[in-house]
C-alpha cells in the first residue's frame, strides 16, 4: 500500500514526523511553564492507559474512540500510533472506527479519512523499516 | 453492597425495569414507523456490538467510554448493562471510566456518578439472584 | 394511536403542559432581569424562524434537526411542537429524524425516542381537540 | 423573590439539598472504590478552582460559563453555588449566563432558565436564613 | 464577485478540487477494506438525503445545519456544494447559516466564515462555466 | 522568548497577521451581505464583552475558556488577542487554561498546545515592539 504522494492531497495533514515535533515542542512549553495543575493533568493522562484491570491494549482502542467521536484529529493520530505499538491490527482498526461511526454518526466520516491516512502512513513506514536491509555488517 | 434506597436519592434515575420498559416501547414505536433509513441504522447498531476483529466485550467497552465522554445517560445505562452481561468486572468498569474521565474532563462526573449508580444496582440484582434459593424443587 | 399512560413509563418527560409552564415562567424570570443582550438574543430567536428567503416551515425543521444532533431535549420539544403547528406531518418528522439520526449518530436515539413520544402526546391531543364535539350549539 | 413551589414546576430539577445528598453519596462511593487515577482525578478538579494567578472567584466564574457551554445541569448547579459562596451578585450572574448564550447559541436556553431557578433557590435560602431571628439568645 | 487570490489568505481551506480528490481518494480507501458495517453506514448516508416525504432540498439544508452547528468543516462544504447543486440560492444559505449562528452561537462564526467562502468560491465557477463561450464550433 | 521558524513546525496554524486579515475580509463578506439576523447577532457578540456587572477583563477570560472547552481554534485565538489587549499575564493564562482542561479533559490538550503558541506569538512581538528604538528622531 505506496503512500507515497498521498499527502499533498491531503486537507490538512502534516507529515508524521512534523506532527511529533510540533507535539513534543508545544508539550514542553505548556510543561516548561510549571503550573503545578498542567503538570499533574498531564501525568493522569499518560497514567491513563497503562496496564490495570484492562491492559494497556484496550485502554489504547478506548482512547482512540473517544478521540473519534468527540472529533479531535490530533487527538486521533495519537491513539492511531499507539494502537500500531501494541499491536492492534488493521481490521481491528476498522472494526474500532465502526463503533466510533454508529456511536458518532457521519460526522465523524471526515475524522475517519484523516484516520485511515494516517493509520496507512504509519503501517506503511514500519513495513519499509521491517524490508530495509540492515544498515551495517 | 446494599442499594436499597438509593434511586429514591437520584437525581433522575428511574428504575431499570422502568428503564427498559420505555426504551422497548419505544424503540418499537420509532421502528413501527416503518422508515426504512431508522430500521437499518438499528440494524447497524446493533451489528457494530457482535464479534468480529475485536470481541464484542471490547466493543462494548467502546461504546461504553464513547457513551460517557459523549455524555449520553441513556446510552451509558444500556452499555453498563451490556458489560455486565458479557463480564466485565468492577474494577475493569473504573478503569475505563477513568479513561473516559482523563479524555472528556470534569464535565463527565455527573454521568460517572450515575453510572456507578447504575452498574451497582445491576451487580445488586445479580447478587440477589445469584443467592435467591431455588424457586423450585 | 392513544398514548394514555405512556408518560408514567417515561424517563424524564413531564406533561407538555407542565413543559409550557415551566419554560414560559422561566422565561421571563430571565426577560425580567432586564438584561438587555439577553433580551435581545430571545428576540434574534424569535426572528431566525420568521418567514424569509427560507420559509418558517423549513426554518422550524432545521431547528429540529439542529437541535436533535444537539442533543437538547427541551429544544427538540419546542420545535416538534413548533413543527406540527406549521403543518409537518409524521412521516415528514421521520425523514428529519433520519437525518439527524445519520449524521448525529446513535448515540441520538435516546432523544430521538423522546421526541417520537412528544410528537404522538402533541398529536393525539390534536386528534381529541378536532374530535371533540362543539362545545355548545 | 418567593420562589415556593416552584420547583413542582420544574422539568426536572430536585431540591437542593436532594442534590447535594445525592451527589455526595455517589462522589464517595466512586472514590471509595480506591482507583487511584479517579481520586487524583477529583484532587486536581479541587484545586483548579483555588486562588493562584487568577482568584477563586474569577475561576469559579470560568467554571459556570464552561459548564453551561458544554450544558452539564449539575455542573452549573454546583459552580452556582460555589459562585453565591464567594460573592458573585445576580446582575453578575447575567453578564455570564449572557456570555455562555451568545458563546453557545439558543441551544444554551434550557440550562440558563434552570440554571436562574437554581440561582433564585440558592439566594432565597440566603436571604430567608438572614431575615432570620438568632435561633437562641 | 471575484474570488482570486482570496484562497491564499485562507486560514486552512484547500481549492475545491484537491478537496473532491481527497475526499474520494479516502472514501475509497475505507470503503475498500471491505468492512460490511462502514459499507452500510456510506449508503444510508447516501439514502437519507434522497426525495421522501421531505425533498431532497429540504434534506440538504438539514444535513447543512446540522453540520454547521457540529462544526465539522468538511461536512459543511460538502453540503454547500449539494445544495447549490439542488438550486439553493445566496440569500437562502444566509437564512440557513443564521439559523445555525442563533442554534450553536458564536461559536459557529469561524465555520460560517470558510461556509461563505467556499459558497462563493462554488458560485463564482458556476458564473464563469456559464459565462464561458462555447468551447468548440 | 523567539518563536522564529516555530510557525514552520507548526501543525496547522497561520501566522497572526494572516489569520486577522482573513478573519476580517470573511466578517465583512457576512455582514455585506445585509443579512439583518446575522448583523445582529454580531453587535450582540461584540456587546457581551463590554463592562458590565462583570468587567471586560473577567469576560473576555470567559470567552476565552468557553472556547477552549468547546475547542474553537480560531475562538482561541482571537480571545487570547484580546485579553493580552486588556493585561492578562501569562501566569493567569495558565491558570484559566488548566480550568478549561480539568473541565474539558485532555481532548482540550492539542488546543492548548496551539493556545500557547499564539500566546508567545503575541507578547513576542509585543516585547520587539517595545524594545524597538523609537521610529525617528
Amino acid at each position: 500500500m505506496a503512500t507515497t504522494g498521498r499527502s499533498d492531497a491531503s486537507e490538512r495533514t502534516v507529515s508524521m514526523d512534523e506532527f511529533d515535533r510540533y507535539r513534543a515542542e508545544l508539550n514542553e512549553r505548556l510543561l516548561g511553564s510549571n503550573h503545578l495543575g498542567i503538570k499533574r493533568f498531564f501525568a493522569l493522562d499518560t497514567q491513563a492507559y497503562e496496564d490495570g484491570a484492562l491492559d494497556r491494549r484496550t485502554k489504547e482502542l478506548l482512547g482512540l474512540v473517544a478521540s473519534t467521536v468527540l472529533r479531535c484529529d490530533d487527538c486521533i493520530t495519537y491513539h492511531v500510533k499507539q494502537c500500531v505499538g501494541v499491536g492492534v491490527t488493521r481490521p481491528q482498526f476498522l472494526d474500532a472506527f465502526n463503533v466510533a461511526l454508529v456511536v458518532g454518526g457521519s460526522i465523524t466520516i471526515p475524522h475517519l479519512r484523516r484516520a485511515i491516512d494516517r493509520l496507512d502512513q504509519i503501517l506503511d513506514k514500519q513495513d519499509l523499516e521491517a524490508a530495509a536491509p540492515p544498515k551495517h555488517e
